[in-house]
């Protein structure tokens, strides 16, 4: 494995950036994935916190994900996790939605924005916006997203909340890639979570958050570290 | 607790069965539940082998569950749990659905079958029959059924393979009050069984079926044991 290697983790200096384009075009074809010989590059989406994020960078410093992080970018300006990205060191971009007439030209911006970074894998970190086809081809099954429910249940916005209403016993997270369909695509790894009788929504939304930053380097480690392919929606070592 | 009574456990025997039926008409005003002071009479309703049945009937024999076996139901001649049931001492009933011309008249005939055999809660095992609420009427939030998924995720048939299909990482089974929607009432218990890289849809349902051998008493002795209401449909021990 590539990991350790923390002075390759600045924004501005990696290996051989040929190599990783060729890679690009080769996954781009099936749903075999091969890991790089280099580090992989990473690109955040944040609109707010970005806690994730922050789990994410220091699996990537550890060298427990074999990856560095290429660019942070944030729709929002007023998002913490911008000022926290800048002042660690990694490049940012702020990117608001509110400048651009429509979704896809918002997604077409921060696509020139990735590849600009050169970015290989995508991290929805907190990321409040609904992603087009715009993003989703141009890195097909090599997005991730995170949310705070044992999926397919309560997809969509406060998962916490619609668990705690519904009155499951168990919750927790699922880190999976990211299709059109909203909290959908393949599920790379889910942590479970009790819900315990005096809970209340915002103790259990705590419990779920510390899971999520376990579960978040945890599934990068399992698609960056080893080969893998789609089976129908299943996602499978090899 | 009123466990370890074993000689209270024989369908023909147990005491004061007219405040048993005080106890019913109490309760059909609220979702307020307190424990009976002598042993709850279950019914169990099954179509095929009623392994869920056997692990009631055990954890009521040994007193891990404060109730006794009032009858069991099928619907189908041919459930090998009927004859079991039988050669376990307990009462027994065939009510097959083909002989009666509505859901609603088969379901009246079960209802009536209860009836006579007293029961206070209706178990759920294997039954492979939707309820109309000529039975869920008959038994407000007094009616258990076991899922084979974490609900909300898979109800309906074959809840182990629409797991398998679907990839996620962690499925388990679901012990929940039946509503007049399918596998939708409130939840009682749920247990956890990770699904690993090598499993088939085989060897998942046999984890999950462990699973619910010790779910469902555990969900019993939850209801039965301890006084509990429902806050929207949250089931809240109080």
């Amino acid at each position: 494995m590539l990991g350790g290697a923390t002075e390759n983790l600045t924004p501005h200096r990696h290996r051989d950036r040929h190599r990783h384009r060729d890679r690009h075009r080769d996954r781009d074809r099936s749903f075999n994935y091969n890991p790089p010989m280099a580090l992989a590059r990473l690109g955040i989406l944040i609109s707010g916190t970005g806690s994730n994020m922050k789990s994410i960078v220091a699996a990537c410093e550890s060298g427990d994900v074999p990856a560095e992080v290429g660019v942070v970018i944030s729709n929002r300006a007023d998002a913490p996790g911008l000022e926290w990205a800048a002042q660690h060191g990694l490049a940012t971009a702020l990117l608001s939605h509110r400048d651009y007439p429509t979704r896809e030209a918002h997604d077409s911006a921060v696509v020139d924005r990735l590849r600009r970074a050169e970015v290989d894998w995508v991290c929805l970190a907190g990321y409040m916006r609904l992603l087009s086809a715009v993003i989703v081809d141009a890195y097909p099954n090599r997005i991730l997203n995170i949310h705070p429910a044992l999926l397919p249940s309560f997809p969509g916005l406060h998962g916490q909340r619609q668990a705690w209403d519904y009155g499951v016993r168990v919750s927790g997270c699922t880190v999976h890639l990211v299709d059109l369909e909203l909290d959908h695509g393949p599920i790379v790894i889910q942590r479970t979570v009790p819900v315990r009788p005096d809970d209340t929504e915002k103790t259990l939304s705590v419990r779920i958050l510390e899971q999520e930053h376990i579960a978040y380097p945890e599934a990068l480690r399992a698609l960056l570290g080893g080969s893998w392919r789609l089976e129908g929606r299943r996602v499978v070592s090899v």
